[in-house]
């Protein structure tokens, strides 16, 4: 792509605004979380609207072109045949407990494929990025490569963010791959795919995700030598049923197990 | 207490020789996990290990008369009647992860009670101290004073470990517990009693701990002003079913719920 490292500075601008806007919500008394629906928990906080605001003037400033799908503001329209796709807080909920495994996931489309994402913890100071060539981690000890490992299913370590998972069905897909892993770990948010692509654990199975939530993850993951697909082996950058492997092998069997069900 | 800032100056020197002993593993490709038990998953890594010794040192040099239990060598006697109790990885499968939800945890016990303690983060650097009447969470971003905050049941944020949290009558009434909060999150190790004492959740509820898993968390989250006993409302430095509360109503609400199973 031939503007990449313009895509790149501007990337790495909206993650350094959203830190700023972020950070002084984060641990704070009494914050305040609204009801994004009537029904169950989704909390927005003026952090998330903050962050997003403060991306998208970074993108109206050296990219105006460019469309913008956001969490919190919706979509915008763009000439350039190019999408950014925002979640400014993913893990709101670890956010309002003050655990550090929320993130600010940043995507680009280019209307076929996600080719470029960050991950950005900004209480840890930590920036995962992923795509034209680049797998790598920033952070205040310097730069180190993103690259996952490569482990059998029974050695694997699986991660996911809420037990519950999704539906009872998907519940019990679930249950059939973490019932063959050697071990099973929860509540990581965005922070799973970060640390698949570190090479630090093997897979990450959610469902019910938005395109939002798994845009930035997705090019990260790529980028590291992972395999990022929905429960049917298609493409995931839609969000749903995502299931992010190490390797081919591992997300052969891991998906043979997701969908094992339908046979019984 | 006669030699607190002593203590004092000891257990912080332990918690930095501890960082410096545990950081170079984590995070590494192919760490070794063995296993302590012949069934089930407990690893133990050369980090685990390492850490323990380096605190052992400290106090060989600082403080030879007081005695020691630690998760990896054991019970040391001593003659002063103080004894430190060390954990020198609390949450060994987050450290497998990558994830920092692990911590170093030093407690100091007078015979009785304990005294004093901390939870350290050697990876994102936060240090949580209690007792000796002080009670801050120290970070490169300086110092900040540990309190907990006060909300009621159906306002509460409830952390623990593992979904099956213990035996099956203890996973029940953990979900007593959950089903009347306004959420609950899993998989913060030690952690979660530092954002109890950060004021960020109110109730952490936990099965099966040992004393060296409580006593550095019971220090720092009374300090903060919690409180924390066993799911009975007796003393808790023992391990076993642990629960650390806010506020005294919301402990005395937590407990009822946890012991409503018997009256059934």
């Amino acid at each position: 792509m031939q503007d990449a490292q313009d895509i790149i500075n501007a990337a790495h601008q909206m993650a350094d605004a959203a830190r700023t806007a972020i950070l002084p919500f984060f641990r704070t008394a009494g914050l305040a979380a609204d009801n994004k629906w009537q029904s169950g928990f989704d909390p927005v906080t003026e952090a998330d609207r903050a962050a997003e605001r403060a991306m998208r003037d970074v993108l109206a400033r050296l990219r105006p072109n460019d469309a913008i799908l956001g969490e919190e503001y919706g979509a915008t329209p763009g000439t350039s045949g190019l999408t950014w796709i925002l979640d400014p807080i993913d893990g709101t909920r670890a956010f309002l407990c003050g655990a550090a495994s929320w993130g600010v996931l940043i995507g680009l489309s280019d209307g076929g494929a996600i080719r470029y994402g960050l991950i950005d913890q900004p209480y840890t100071r930590e920036r995962f990025e992923g795509g034209f060539g680049r797998a790598r981690l920033l952070s205040d000890a310097g730069e180190r490569p993103l690259a996952v490992r490569d482990v059998g299913l029974a050695q694997a370590t699986l991660l996911t963010t809420y037990p519950e998972v999704g539906t009872a069905d998907e519940a019990a897909a679930f249950r059939r791959v973490s019932a063959q892993v050697r071990l099973t770990r929860y509540g990581l948010d965005c922070y799973a795919y970060a640390l698949l692509a570190l090479g630090q654990v093997d897979l990450v199975i959610e469902a019910g995700l938005q395109s939002y939530d798994i845009a930035g993850p997705l090019a990260v993951v790529q980028a590291a030598g992972g395999i990022v697909t929905d429960w049917q082996g298609g493409p995931a950058h839609r969000g749903g049923q995502v299931i992010a492997a190490a390797s081919p092998d591992l997300h052969r069997a891991a998906l043979a197990l997701l969908n094992a069900g339908e046979a019984a």
